[in-house]
């Protein structure tokens, strides 16, 4: 536990709060006491306001990309990278009998320690603890933003900065009607710069922004 | 704008940020500027954190009942209503073609409100308004218990207040296996208290459970 408050760089005033947020249904059922889900309920929307509050000032990322962004930020998959770093999956109270955690269930247990931040010492303390650990630089945020944006909206922010219009023209579609495959192409300043094919209008814009990217970057 | 304002109990110091927040697409897009967008992303957070930390303190509900709340409280139901009552359908800046705004817009509106007081004047300044507005007063929040909960949740509650036992029994299937209906009974301190059927075990136990939700209140 003082190893775990070490690498917080943040130490609790009441470690009752501390031990919620690390105790799992499964302990407190046989045992007693609550469980880190409420704690995790609040951490959560903390969470939230305070990485929203970071890229909505990261530039004048759309609304769209804000979207995706701090979805990325707050995933699964994200934040119990971060659990795990913390070791948190080794400090939790649990019943014996649950032998590994889901990666959900590590998520949670970074949420309910941000939750329980919040109760012991308000935002401020809070943020700088997702501020090290969720946003850690402005590097690791276009590395995210990279990561979880889908290829259409990655050209689109990519064009706008270097100042070009670009429109998808589709150029055909062939195939039954259940089972159409369509050909879109990609044009910027007037120029076919790419061109790729898809199930859906959609996916042939997904292709074909993929492959102009892939030229670009 | 005056009278917005004088409702609010809030005068911005930055009013180009209140133009924004009322700026919708459809203008931003004829005339320039920048639309709400932007600033709903952020009102959404501010609103679910001050909302969170109002009801994880409001008595001792438990995680689910506290996300079913929540989504309750900042549903486009819910807000557009306030939206509608501060009249932001009438001040917004739109585009002349664009009618009537739908209830998503309206419901945005309100939340892009609460971004902007938020950048003009932090956290505090924007529960203030959350409180007054979404949040009103204990009894309020009680009453939206009721109307988003299911019946099932709202009779476990109930009951575990009331320190009493229960349990859903399953009396009966019939018919054929793609259109059976199923008939259970619940027991509360093994009495059998109600009997209801329905298309599937769910629906038979939520029809068990609001049977006798009126018997009580």
């Amino acid at each position: 536990m003082n190893n775990l408050q070490s690498k917080l760089n943040y130490t609790f005033k009441d470690q009752n709060l501390l031990k919620t947020a690390l105790t799992h249904s499964s302990f407190s059922n046989e045992f007693g006491g609550e469980s880190y889900e409420r704690l995790e309920f609040l951490g959560d929307a903390v969470l939230e306001l305070v990485v929203s509050d970071y890229i909505y000032k990261f530039g004048q990322l759309d609304s769209g990309l804000l979207s995706k962004l701090r979805a990325g930020l707050v995933s699964t998959a994200y934040l119990k990278q971060i659990s795990q770093d913390l070791g948190l999956d080794r400090l939790v109270f649990k019943s014996k009998s649950l032998q590994t955690l889901s990666d959900k269930t590590k998520a949670d247990l970074f949420e309910s320690l941000i939750g329980a931040v919040y109760l012991d010492s308000g935002l401020e303390c809070a943020k700088k603890i997702i501020e090290n650990l969720v946003i850690v630089d402005d590097q690791n945020i276009r590395s995210v933003i990279k990561n979880c944006v889908d290829y259409k909206t990655k050209l689109q922010e990519t064009l706008q900065k270097l100042g070009k219009t670009f429109e998808y023209k589709l150029v055909s579609d062939s195939g039954l009607d259940h089972d159409k495959t369509f050909e879109v192409e990609l044009i910027v300043d007037s120029q076919v710069v790419s061109k790729a094919s898809g199930k859906s209008i959609h996916i042939a814009q997904e292709n074909c922004a993929e492959n102009y990217l892939h030229t670009l970057c």
